[in-house]
């Protein structure tokens, strides 16, 4: 019997040498980055430095954005783990309120650290990738709705929230302030300030 | 007697047939932008829109991104100047929250107008350049300063207070969302969840 030639269902797995592929290509991206900054890494520097042809970092990427869109993506998703399945008070089973101060936190640690691949994926032209990728919105959009926030203002502040939150590492810090900045940790101002905004806007 | 060879005091104002130059220069860019937006306005087709040589482009701007920068410069300047001394409650006499607001709902009105030009500014390298030219985080740090926020708090506050303000414009709304929102005013739902956010931050 022959296979169907428009096959339904679920995509086909990646093929393991594929996604061991993708893990060295991914990696490889990811450390040029750290070292380097996001001007170095292009196409061939990519395939020079894991090793492979520069046709498999094409048929992977399709171009230079496409690498920084995949490593965003790889980031993204653990990060939602987290979110979605983790420990309360990041993960569900806590109060709104909690919830909105404990992803705050954790989303300025994680900005910090990938705030090179944001900004590097940040296309004038388009709302930020980030608004796709980022479950940010979505998320205060969900929490809020369980708060006395009135119908009316729930998308407004909801944008407007992500915005506080993400707005600082992705817009108006620079490099030399980011780089300045302790380690992101309890301690840290921006996320202690968060916590203080979030108080406020919920109070009791 | 001499003038001295390095002239101390204000600078010499520029002349009258520059200044007219200036304008005449900047009115066409603005025009490109507006009616082909920003790609379009380059330095090649700024000149032959104002009817000026290239060079004449080329010593005013010096390049594409310094076009961006004097509209960007000469429209701030208009709205600083409703700021710094305007009527009240935007410009100075109101109490802190009432100017917080008016400035929310008037920043908007200004970015919705802006926004090709503010985003054709940004640069993923660098913090934007609102960062630098707009007077946004400065005004609000004055302003919440004289609150009751505890002072450990206030720049991280006016640093999240400009994202939220300036965030969904900048990074978040999309050129098709923008478009379809009608014409800044008194109900615009963007100005009003902005009110809402100044006043549970700052109750009483």
């Amino acid at each position: 019997m022959n296979a169907p030639l428009v096959p339904f269902g679920k995509p086909r797995p990646e093929r393991a040498d594929a996604a061991r592929n993708r893990q060295i290509l991914l990696e490889a991206a990811r450390a040029m980055l750290a070292e380097h900054g996001a001007e170095k890494v292009t196409m061939d520097a990519l395939a020079e430095r894991a090793g492979v042809g520069k046709g498999t970092v094409f048929r992977r990427f399709g171009s230079r954005a496409g690498i920084f869109n995949a490593l965003l993506d790889d980031s993204e998703g653990r990060f939602q783990e987290q979110v979605l399945s983790g420990p309360p008070p990041l993960g569900p089973g806590a109060a709104p309120k909690q919830r909105l101060i404990a992803y705050g936190r954790a989303r300025i640690a994680y900005l910090f650290v990938h705030h090179a691949l944001v900004r590097a994926a940040l296309d004038r032209n388009r709302p930020a990738p980030m608004g796709e990728v980022s479950m940010t919105l979505p998320h205060f959009r969900m929490l809020l709705g369980r708060t006395d926030v009135p119908r009316r203002h729930l998308d407004g502040l909801a944008l407007q929230l992500t915005s506080a939150l993400e707005g600082p590492l992705m817009l108006y810090l620079s490099r030399e302030e980011i780089a300045r900045t302790p380690e992101p940790d309890a301690e840290d101002p921006l996320a202690d300030s968060w916590q203080e905004l979030v108080e406020r806007v919920l109070p009791g």
